[in-house]
């Protein structure tokens, strides 16, 4: 009889874990709360408790290529950087193409999920769930958890002393929706992640002066990178990561320090990271500077003091007038219905074995799904994850023993670095590159590069120089997909045919044709006196 | 007795003219026909008759160190970029400063500019004024002529087939004022200038789909240059200026397409100019290819036809539905109140001798300001089109004769090219670091740099290698100003001060900082071996 699998949530990490069940053969039952499918990506008017909530204006920060699932791209119509409706199209057609409705019981509230009595021998859950009033229990084999990292408001008021006395309005940045209530106003913006950065040049438009608050500044990426290439098609390759990870952390360090100042100095803009050996995750925001240099938005150190109407900054004498203060100060992870046997969170860290196994379960039959933040894109790190725990779950592979689990939760936790390659704040981050080939290894999946050289050399330097996108997760291996060979040899014109919409039927300069030209008569007098 | 002179227009170069006026102890009169000074840079909400008009968002184009009077530096809390509202204020300030509007008439508008009967002898003028309904006339010495060239719409309707039938809603760019009108409409903005693109990108955040339609395409340049340097700081020097003009045309705009496109490959974006040896106006946006990458503007060729609610482009079958179209294709300008023979207007190109002088007249006591559209701030060239106009209408300057004035003329209007540095559309272009070292020169006001090398090398070398600012050109000759030579020295000061608003205490990475020792370590060895 096919394993039963309790999925909770549906949103992108949920729905790649019904289709990964549904692939082994497994029977998944995806309990989602709302109505509906897309977890985050669906946009709503109001906030609504226990989700995740988008502002209207939200893109996806990683690049269509680099942001499918691994079978399935985006329509070739859809523009580079996707807006959330668009992306939730996409999720809602990768729904129906593999007819993923059918195991997805909606306005379903997950209560709690506790060991059986037999769990040792068993390995099975109790799951108990609430529909519309009415409370239901049942037996599953296994339990996939996709609830991700970003429900719970983190607003560390404490930090702002005189908050209290404020008069204007403040809210997390959570609540925000909609620009208009800026207009005309003093706004205050705290936190530099994407969010914040976003509200804050959003803001810009409208609002008569807006303030934007760090403590430990950022890196600033535009979507629009070197020559225009999306950012993650340029530096997410396997070449690049090997070169990176080769380099002693301070030489990479002051490495990307150059590239990133080559776009704007953050010092001049006052955006210059604090930190500058942990990497902290990039900020991805094409306007930022823009405001910044046509004064429409102000950087300002951490917040020192609020009073009734204005607030004081670090090292700045002068009070500054505000009106409205956001917190973009970002969110906590929780699991209220497991408990702390199960998963443990301790600042900000699950003990979650390669960020998916509880290290201390005696049986591996519950596994966390897109509870990390990489430095690429959230939905094939989520079904790559899903793909390698179906086959845990269903005992096709095997996890090594749970002190050596435990060890690598305990290494992550105290944060020890190599002294090479980026040096990540490990609670949530990893390497993309190095965590997919990771999972892809287990599952015999990793495509063999040395091989492909002599049997595919074209495909095999697409995949070394090029951008690492999802289709690299499908050449070889149980999952294979036919597509992905004709997917990674195509990436590029997928890329331009959608800003290509104006095109030019003579394109190069004259100096260029002459420059053409002659490197062409060099090589033709050159194969002459070869010859001669 | 001081020579009378009448200023038409109190716009930027109108107080330029009354400025330099009273600095040479004539008498100006300046008409202006609103109720209030600053030209163009005055919002208003509702478009006026005969006066141009500006958009609610509109930033300066030139940065502030690069585009303010010679002598009056903007205040130092500005930012770069100074939005329309600030520029109001400086333009105001300015006013203030130098008491002129103590010699403007408001809502005073001049109905006709005609020589008097004994003009040959006298070269004097009758003005005719309408103030409050009330018809004067009045005689004066001279003439200055300061209306612009951006208050006659520019709208080609015969160019779009079709147009008559459309259902929606169409208008010439001055008529557009806030983006609220372009709410989930589908919007189509013809031409790709300034405003074009500055509105097509406002539309984007809150439009349904945004279309820019460019049968030419632009070289777009972000104000945020090469490692955030304001773009004019850096392209305006006086030794870039010499490198290129000194290089064959076609070199030139080889490397200046290497230059656009290392922001982002024009042709990629579907907006390489069609014609890469002529330079068109390069387009100043900081948003633009943002917007294209996450498919919030969609580039176009040309409109072959416009429907009852759609638009079909050059190229492309696909008709594409349309709510409102925008015509950002310019303006033309004319000189309603003077007589064809003074000053003639034939393809968009007046009969001036060095953009100012009607070079038929056979006294020099008219002079046009402004009407120039250098790759540079208007301020400055408008300001030093009056200082030399002044001179020579006080008659301390002289003009060659008509016959070589007349020469000149044609020769601008055939356009030839010398072949080497840009090729300029000479209607109203000009190049601005050779435009103004002309004028300079006229004035015995050109800084000597060889000699400065020997005196004052440090400012010699900020003057040449540095950004050409407005300073340079007060630093010697009839007008000097005593704060200019600082304000050279300190203008990048000024330039970061605005923007470095959160400042680290240690900025340098671990690895720097170990280069900076090894290198110290290095010098300090070698100077022990020189002396050993």
């Amino acid at each position: 009889m096919a394993k039963r699998v309790a999925v909770v949530g549906a949103g992108v990490s949920g729905l790649a874990s019904i289709k990964c069940c549904l692939d082994e053969g497994l029977e998944p039952t995806c309990f989602e709360r709302s109505d509906y499918l897309g977890g985050l990506w669906r946009f709503t008017e109001h906030v609504e408790e226990g989700r995740a909530s988008l502002y209207k204006s939200v893109v996806s920060n990683s690049c269509k290529e680099m942001s499918c699932y691994s079978d399935f791209p985006f329509p070739e119509d859809y523009p580079n950087y996707v807006p959330n409706s668009l992306l939730l199209n996409y999720l809602t057609m990768y729904a129906d193409r593999f007819n993923l409705r059918k195991c997805i019981q909606f306005k379903t509230q997950v209560c709690s999920v506790t060991k059986r009595p037999d769990f040792t021998v068993s390995g099975q859950w109790e799951v108990v769930t609430l529909c519309e009033g009415k409370q239901e229990s049942a037996v599953f084999d296994a339990v996939m958890v996709c609830t991700g990292f970003l429900t719970i408001p983190n607003l560390p008021l404490d930090f702002f002393p005189g908050i209290n006395t404020f008069k204007g309005q403040y809210f997390h940045s959570r609540e925000y929706k909609h620009p208009d209530i800026f207009k005309d106003k003093r706004v205050l913006v705290v936190g530099m992640g994407n969010s914040g950065t976003d509200i804050a040049v959003e803001a810009s438009h409208l609002a008569e002066k807006v303030f934007l608050s760090t403590t430990g500044g950022a890196w600033v990426i535009s979507r629009v990178f070197d020559s225009g290439y999306p950012w993650d098609m340029v530096f997410m390759t396997r070449f690049q990561n090997m070169f990176r990870n080769s380099l002693p952390t301070p030489i990479l360090s002051w490495l990307i320090e150059k590239k990133m100042n080559s776009w704007f100095n953050h010092e001049n803009y006052g955006l210059a990271p604090e930190d500058r050996i942990q990497l902290r995750e990039p900020v991805i925001n094409d306007e930022l500077p823009g405001r910044i240099i046509t004064g429409k938005v102000f950087v300002k150190p951490k917040v020192k003091e609020v009073k009734e109407n204005s607030v004081i900054f670090n090292n700045t004498p002068k009070e500054e007038p505000i009106d409205i203060i956001v917190f973009a100060t970002g969110y906590t992870f929780a699991f209220p219905f497991l408990d702390e046997s199960v998963v443990k969170v301790e600042d900000g860290q699950a003990s979650l074995f390669k960020y998916i196994f509880p290290a201390h379960l005696p049986k591996p039959t519950l596994a966390v799904i897109g509870l990390i933040k990489p430095l690429g894109s959230m939905i094939p790190t989520g079904e790559m994850q899903a793909r390698w725990a179906v086959r845990v779950l269903k005992g096709m592979n095997t996890l090594p023993p749970s002190s050596v689990m435990i060890k690598e939760v305990n290494e992550r936790r105290e944060n020890k670095h190599s002294g090479f390659g980026f040096c990540y704040c490990k609670a949530l981050q990893s390497d993309y590159v190095s965590y997919m080939d990771e999972l892809l290894s287990y599952m015999n999946a990793k495509p063999n590069l040395f091989s492909m050289l002599l049997t595919d050399p074209r495909l095999a330097l697409a995949i070394f120089f090029g951008p690492c996108s999802p289709y690299q997760f499908r050449l070889t291996g149980p999952g294979k997909w036919e597509g992905a060979r004709n997917a990674i040899l195509t990436q590029w014109d997928r890329t331009f045919k959608v800003t290509k919409t104006r095109i030019l039927q003579e394109s190069s300069s004259a100096f260029a044709k002459c420059l053409k030209l002659f490197s062409f008569l060099v090589l033709l007098m050159a194969v002459f006196l070869i010859f001669l």
